[in-house]
This record gives C-alpha cells, structure tokens and sequence, in this order.
C-alpha cells in the first residue's frame, strides 16, 4: 500500500518543537517506510533532535527558518508578519507540489488563516471547515465543523456533507459514506432554517457520492450512527469540547472510586490489565489531528500540547489523506453538486440564507 | 427549613404514568414531610397506585381527568386539543395557586407551549428557557439555554444568566452565583455577534446578582468552573446531549475493558464497591429535571422514561424552586435590568440583534 509521499512539517509548531515534532515524525516513518519529510525550522534545533532517528534523518530535508508564528499571536497578525516562517513555509511546500501535506502543531487561527491564503478555498467553496476525528462505540466518526466558522448556510452545510464523505473515504476507506447532520430533538422547534434546508438539499440531491441518514442528535455521535456528523462550527466546537471535558470529568470520578476503600483499591490492582485497555481507548493521542477541509492541499493541525504518539496520529492522517488522492475527488464533488444547485435554482448563484437565524416557533 | 408547599403533578405524563410518578413522590415526602400533592390524571390508576402509599395519600388530592396529552404530539397540536388535560390543569393550578409548582414527565414540546399560554413569560421576557443541572467535578451547575429556543440574542442571553442565577440562589443556596458565557476558543474567531455583546452587556452591567466571569468553554462545565453557563438553546441542547452520550460511550468501553481478561474480571468485582461509587456518581436520576425559567410560575419537566428515583429528583427540585421565592426575586432582576438597559439604549426598546449570524473573520 505505502506509495511515496512528502510530508511538509512545521517543524517549530506546538509547546515542545523538534523536541516532540522530530521523534513524532520517526514513529510515523516505521508504520509508512516509503514517506519522506520536509522540516521547517530553525536547523540547529532539528538537527539536534534528528541526530537520535538515523532512519528519519537519511528520509527528511530541512529548510532552515528563525521566523516562527507564535501561539497566541492572532490570525490577522500571524497574516502581516507570517510570511517566511515555519508554519507558511510548509504550507508553501504544499502549494507549490514539492510536499502532498502539511502537518503543524502550531496556532490553530493562524494556521487556518494562512493555510486559506496560500492554498486557496477550493473552487465554489466559501468557507474551509475543520474536521476531527471522533472515537465511537464501534470505531471512529468524523465530525465537522469543529470550529473553522460560526454559523453555516444550507449550501456550506451540504459542502461540509461532501467534504466530510471525502474525508471518510480517505481515512475509512468506505466507498459511500452515511452522513447525519446534527440537530436538535425536543419536539417544539427541530432545527433552525438553515439546518432545515440544508436536509432537504440532501435529501432530494441525486447522485451525491454519501448515504445521507437525515438528523442525528449530540448523543448519537458517539454511537457511531454515522460516519459523519455535519454540524456549524459553534456547535460542533462546544460539541468536541463537551465530550472531552466529560471524558476528562468520568476519569476523575473513576480514579476517585477506585480510591475509595482499600477493597477498591485491591481490585483495581488485580483490574490493571483492564483498566490499561481503557485507558488506550480513550487516549486522545490516538485520534489527534483535526484537518482543514475545502483547500487546495491538505493541512492536517495536531493538537499543541501533544507527545511523539500524538503527533504520529496526525502525521499519519495527513499520509493518509495525502494517499486517497482526496483533494481531486472532493473538488470534482463540490463542482458536481454546486452544477446542479444552479441548474436547480434561480440560476448560477447558489441560494445563501442567514446563517443561525432565531426561530423559536412555540 | 420545609415549608408547605403544594406540588401539582400531571399523573399522567412519561412512560409509565401513575406507576413512576405516584412512588416518586413518596420518596420526595419522605424527604419533604410537608409537603401535599394535587394528582391530575385517571382516578383509578391514581388511586390503585397511591393505596400502597398511605403516608401520600393522606397528603394528596386527585383531580381527574380522561384527557391525557401523548408524548408524539406536536406543541400546536397540544395548544389546540389539550385543554382539560392532565398536564394543562396542572399547570393552571400553579396559575391559579392552588399550588406552588408542577411537575410533568410528558412531551416536552407540549409542556412548554401550554407552561408559556398557561402561566405566560415574565414581563419583559421573550424567550423562557429550558435549564438543566449539570453534574461537575465539584458539585453540580445550572446550564440554559438547553433546548427552548434556536438562537439568541444579547438581551436574552443576559436574561438567561439572571434566570439561571435566580435558579443557583435556589437551589445551590449562593447569594451571588458565578456565572459563564459560553464561547468557542479558537483564535481565528472567539464567538458570534450576539455572545460578543451579550458578554459586554454583562461586563458592563452594574449591580446584576451575580459575578460574571467571561467567556467558558465545552470542557469546563464539567469542571464546574461556574455555577451557571449561559448559551443559546441549539448548541446547549447538542452539548447536553454529547455529554450524556460520552457518558454512556465510556460506560461501554469500562464494562468491555473490566471483562478483557480474567484477572481484570476478578478485580471489578473486589472493586464492586468503588464501581458502585461511580455508579451513583454518574446516575442520570440524580439530576432529573429540566426547569422552565422565565415564566410566572414554577414548572419542572422530567425525563420521560426515567423511574421512580428520577421523579422525585424532579419533584425535590420543583419543591426547592418554590420554597426559595425565586420567581418574585427574578422578576424583579430582571424589570431592573431591562428598565436600566432601555435607560443606557435610545429609550425604551432593549437592543435586538439577529440571533447567530454568520461571522467567520478569517
């Protein structure tokens, strides 16, 4: 399976840099032994953190810059004064075809932000989303928007639709996704209008290369009742979040509970095998990376404070999309369906409503 | 500290109907012993179950009534054949005072659109809210906006923060609650038009009853870093429901994971005692109850498929809310607010903006 593909990787990105980018970047190569890299960053650095992975060092070039975007440093900022530094280089990396993708632990905003500029929206998309990875009952689901916009019309929820079927079939390798669009269930309101219409394009959209299995609701994603879950980037942000902190919050309670009395405290002992599975079942690591989707290339953005394991997780996501060949596929996608909205419509110009209009019909 | 107080209850509302709701509010007596009770529902199912209850009965009344509202019907449908039913006369015996609060495990959609004809907004309110108390690290908080309203606007998601720190005096006794705005955290956007003022309007405020504390995000309700979070009513249901199905997913992967392996069997069941800690922990009846805020009356919505335990979680709570005078105390917070915003505005009318419009800056 492994086909040969350059991985660009800021190299500065995130709270640690070479220190956990470099050892990251080797855990990966043993698990896809034909990849290569791109490093961006100060040399001296990466050369100190590459002398320890001989394998990863005969596959990686690097591209030395002391310019690095900082992590609290606004999107608009990072605009003005990113241009030569780590983050901007690799993605420039992707643009001009001498990496298939971008990895980087840095600035969310800001890398959104320039992966928009030096990538470009694919054609008829206004708004890249970011999808992540989400842990399921059965094994993993891919939910977006997670945070890239506020708000989302009924046309960018039905590009997410396609962006995240995409994405599926890179990383899932299902050839026709089932796809929900997240809603609320209390009876006296079912949706907001732009969540309404957004069904009914889906719905009655021919051809649409996704299995579309109408609403799904916030305790179903991690049912895994759906390989994909299509929701505005408000929502889904406070959705991720939710989760995390509930997972964060069970795992008090439980460590507590195994404390509670010495009998407790024995069993958990005997239970260590256990509790191990558990506890890889619900390692963050092994699902770190949330992906800009709707560009021009691929930029994959791992989580700042993550370790070497967390950040082969999204290096190898970035491989992996890099591999399906996503980019030409989805951009085919999106050219279909938005033909056929203005061969539908009024003509040419997609139908746009208020994003999160009030309705409240009671 | 009881005080009498009478708790109207639709007899008929939920899953099991008499079966739950009669045994629930005998576990809330028990709590309780001042408390009486007026039944609306069939007299004969009220009766058979209140037989094995005599302590109740000598504390209860039944109105009967055949009409009884099903859990599949529309809100508009409810407004229009539901008069004369369980549900609409228990919510008029709160209108009319013959008791202090209700409490109905039936259709929610229902349940709200007759609360808000029957019992009617508070003045100055738009929008009432459905709030829910959310187990934390710590102890619990209140989270509103989850359900009754699709969007927001500054006005009422300041009204929201006085409901639901009107509701934290009541039932976490805390003269001025700490209150959180909810927000996504990403850079390239921090939050809607409608978060953004509604987050200055509460910085700005003088003499609101309550210590605001910014802006909070999905992984800190858990965490209990405010006693109440404040969002709109689409993201707030979606949260609710992305941490309850966390919870049940994690469940999952603990019962897998204590059955892997023979020893990790062994030692669940010598740590029986800390899972029943855990159990008790993350037990949904505990925290039964969603409160409608912001009508001129007390109404308290449980879950629909829960037992008798649940119940009388819901009655416990409808029973705090009244014996704290929280709905004289909160129409008088927030006359105060909307007369001083409309002092600061250009006179009369509070500020409306468009509920979650779409902003993406980047």
């Amino acid at each position: 399976m492994a086909s040969p593909k350059t991985i660009a990787i800021d190299a500065m990105g995130g709270d640690f840099g070479p220190e956990v980018v470099i050892p990251g970047a080797a855990l990966s190569l043993e698990r896809q032994p034909a990849l290569s890299f791109i490093f961006f960053g100060q040399q001296e650095r990466i050369d100190d953190a590459l002398g320890k992975h001989p394998k990863l060092l005969a596959r990686s070039r690097i591209v030395h810059t002391d310019h690095v975007i900082g992590m609290d440093e606004k999107p608009s900022q990072a605009l003005r004064r990113g241009k030569g530094s780590s983050m901007w280089l690799c993605l420039e990396a992707v643009k001009s075809l001498d990496a298939d993708a971008a990895v980087s632990a840095g600035n969310t905003g800001a890398l959104m932000a320039i992966a928009k500029l030096v990538l470009r929206p694919m054609p008829g998309i206004e708004r890249p989303a970011i999808a992540a990875l989400w842990p399921t009952v059965k094994s993993e689901s891919i939910v977006l928007d997670v945070g890239a916009n506020i708000g989302a019309t009924s046309t960018q929820l039905t590009d997410y639709a396609l962006m995240g079927a995409a994405m599926a079939r890179a990383v899932f390798h299902i050839e026709r996704p089932s796809v929900g669009l997240m809603n609320v269930g209390t009876e006296e309101m079912k949706g907001n209008e732009d969540v309404k219409a957004a069904h009914a394009l889906l719905k009655s959209a021919e051809n649409l290369p996704l299995d579309y299995k109408g609403f799904v609701e916030g305790d179903q994603i991690g049912q895994g009742a759906v390989d994909v879950v299509v929701v505005e980037g408000f929502a889904g942000n406070i959705a991720l979040k939710t989760a995390e902190g509930t997972a964060r919050q069970i795992g008090t309670y439980l460590r507590a509970a195994m404390g509670s009395s010495l009998m407790s405290r024995l069993g958990a002992l005997f239970a260590q095998g256990g509790f191990r599975v558990l506890r890889e079942k619900m390692d963050p690591r092994r699902v770190n990376g949330g992906t800009f989707l709707g560009l021009n290339g691929i930029a994959v953005k791992s989580h700042g404070g993550t370790d070497a394991f967390g950040f082969a997780s999204a290096v190898d996501l970035a491989y992996e999309m890099a591999d399906s060949g996503l980019i030409a596929r989805l951009t085919a996608d999106i050219g279909g369906f938005h033909h056929r909205l203005s061969e539908a419509g009024s003509g040419g110009v997609p139908p746009e409503r208020s994003a999160g209009g009030a309705l409240g019909k009671v």
